[in-house]
């Protein structure tokens, strides 16, 4: 049997970042995940950092590799009657964004843990975690059964999150809400068609305009959840695509071969609490939002950076009681970010059933936003996440 | 038969300060109402003025009034988790609202244009409009069948427009959105319970507190449409209204007999185009939004204002042209405050079927908007009216 302060389930950028933080305080923590690293690192996702998140890579010394590899965006283009507004994030806000794949930050974390000796277990199966020894069991990746003691356990276990549900139906309170549209995902080898991202409202439907690389550009539009992308040809992709960003300035997408095509479903949720007894949770295990305003990765690294300053304080300052701030703390965030991420999803969406009313609104609420200073800089400050407490 | 110059149907605010507004440049006009005088001034409705609508009042000379008997309110209170949080416009936008019932905007505008010897014809009938001639026929309150041929004919016959019929379908769009509950209103006599209007969310729907006079309040909260007021006794009405605006501050409302209670349903409608030939629309005529955001008159002063210009310029400026700025001048307001009224009503309604999930994202909207600058005044302008082009 070993032991360990913190137990942590999952190995993502939550679970990983904990882990470093922690370990950064002197505390040892012990993460598992049922995936092998490699499945992790393969899994594409969103890839916008607020500039907090990226400062807490670079000045926690996990890796600067955000710097020189990622793209600073001091901006976004709200697209809608067919032309482009600028939200200039610079002006408004004083921050940029950071263009940087989930799975950079993902490798840098798991780097940084390797690095500096963290005990981090991937590929693990049949994990059991008991909340109040509290411990976690676990087969480890060449077959020993393993069991950890351990101080706290944090469910770090993503959106499909095991660890919630050890939290009492009495006690907890799981919110949702589902949306009837999903999201059509492509990668195209392409060069850029645009520098920042695009959020286009039409008629047809949402579509976002995003980059990755020199010659690979990830692009999504509006569609219906059931879609199946094997009935959709590159050129009836581009032909959709092109269709809802197209207006009079003449703006068109730069076009490549599809190279990958997903349709990406979405909700938005919350656990509450946050907190019971020894088992916290962090991330997508506790709160998952539609992509629409990329906020995801980032309010589960705001979950982690409030998480170890107040395990710091419970473990090694004698100070359990500091536990009890967590929910609150994190709560606020994550309400404001699920209602950023429902707004710039309902702005820019366009419903089943909408009427010609309901599409004219929107215009008339993006023309409000772009020309209202006070609304594009309230816009700025949740895209960067930089809400006022 | 009569000659004007133009022919206006409809003697509520949008058409008197319009005739008022012509007559200052010198153009003739004749208004005309299917309601007598005492009708229209019996009719109770919203009393907020943005303070370019008061100026309009007091600086175009028709009664400086508002100034006395109004109230000058430099803010509302947002109250929601039990707290009022206050938005406060004097500081964010420089700029306050009246507190002026509609009513008394009517009166000071039938005795201008009575002072000023103005056409207006209360309590005709068989009211019709020819939009080719131009004309319009009716019998006077005296039983006299009339005919008044013009240059132009307006439209400001209220939200049961019949002008805007005129507009041929295969020109017309209709766009409107209808809304799943009612305001319950109430007058009761007491002394206000607040200095400025208080919106309230609850979990149990949307209240609305109001001032009217130091012995008279007006209250409002959300019902189903259905709701036969005569089945809510003062009791209920008061126990239903106390427990939306409860919180830990012990703010309580301060009660009375109630005077008067009613269901006010309400729905956004736009029509356009808001000119057809000869003919504009102006006022609830064109547009009607939900009450939320009190934006009926102001929008309808604003129409006015807009359009007695245009049609100076037409008519004694020898410039036909000039009425072709009319739609897209007035619509650019009219969406920006079709948005703002839907916002105010959605962030702060109960929707029949809401989630925990909805109401808990409300919260977090509103917490967002008054913890953020931006946010409030963003919210200030929209309510003051001083919506940037």
């Amino acid at each position: 049997m070993n032991r360990t302060q913190v137990g942590i389930i999952g190995a993502g950028p939550a679970g990983l970042m904990l882990s470093h933080l922690l370990s950064r305080s002197g505390i040892d923590s012990v993460v598992i995940d049922n995936r092998t690293r490699e499945e992790i690192e393969n899994t594409v996702r969103a890839g916008i950092l607020e500039a907090d998140s990226a400062r807490l890579l670079v000045d926690t010394g996990v890796s600067d590799r955000v710097l020189r590899d990622g793209h600073p965006h001091e901006g976004i283009d709200l697209r809608f009657g067919g032309e482009s507004h600028r939200v200039d994030f610079r002006k408004l806000v004083g921050e940029s964004v950071w263009l940087y794949p989930q799975t950079a930050v993902f490798v840098d974390l798991a780097n940084a843990r390797e690095r500096d000796h963290g005990d981090v277990r991937f590929g693990v199966s049949g994990t059991e975690v008991d909340v109040t020894t509290p411990s976690m069991r676990f087969v480890d990746s060449d077959g020993r059964p393993q069991e950890v003691r351990c101080d706290l356990l944090v469910g770090a276990d993503g959106s499909r999150s095991v660890c919630r549900n050890e939290v009492p139906e009495s006690v907890r309170t799981h919110r949702s809400r589902e949306y009837p549209f999903a999201w059509f995902g492509i990668i195209t080898e392409a060069p850029r068609s645009a520098p920042e991202l695009v959020y286009a409202h039409s008629p047809r439907g949402f579509a976002l305009i995003s980059q990755r690389t020199d010659t690979h550009q990830r692009m999504y539009f509006q569609c219906d959840p059931e879609t199946d992308p094997s009935e959709w040809t590159d050129d009836r992709i581009w032909e959709e695509l092109q269709a809802r960003v197209a207006g009079p300035d003449g703006f068109t997408l730069k076009e490549g071969p599809v190279t990958e095509k997903t349709v990406l479903r979405f909700r938005s949720f919350v656990a509450e609490p946050m907190r019971h007894g020894s088992l916290l949770l962090a991330g997508d295990a506790a709160h998952t939002v539609p992509p629409t305003g990329a906020k995801g990765l980032n309010l589960a690294l705001a979950d982690v950076r409030v998480l170890s300053e107040l395990i710091e304080r419970a473990l090694r300052r004698n100070d359990p009681a500091a536990l009890d701030e967590y929910g609150p703390r994190a709560l606020d965030r994550v309400w404001k970010a699920q209602h950023f991420s429902y707004w710039m999803t309902t702005m820019l969406h366009t419903l089943p059933g909408a009427t010609d009313f309901d599409v004219r609104r929107q215009l008339g609420e993006l023309a409000s936003v772009v020309a209202s200073e006070s609304g594009s800089r309230y816009l700025a400050e949740g895209y960067t996440g930089r809400w006022p407490a």
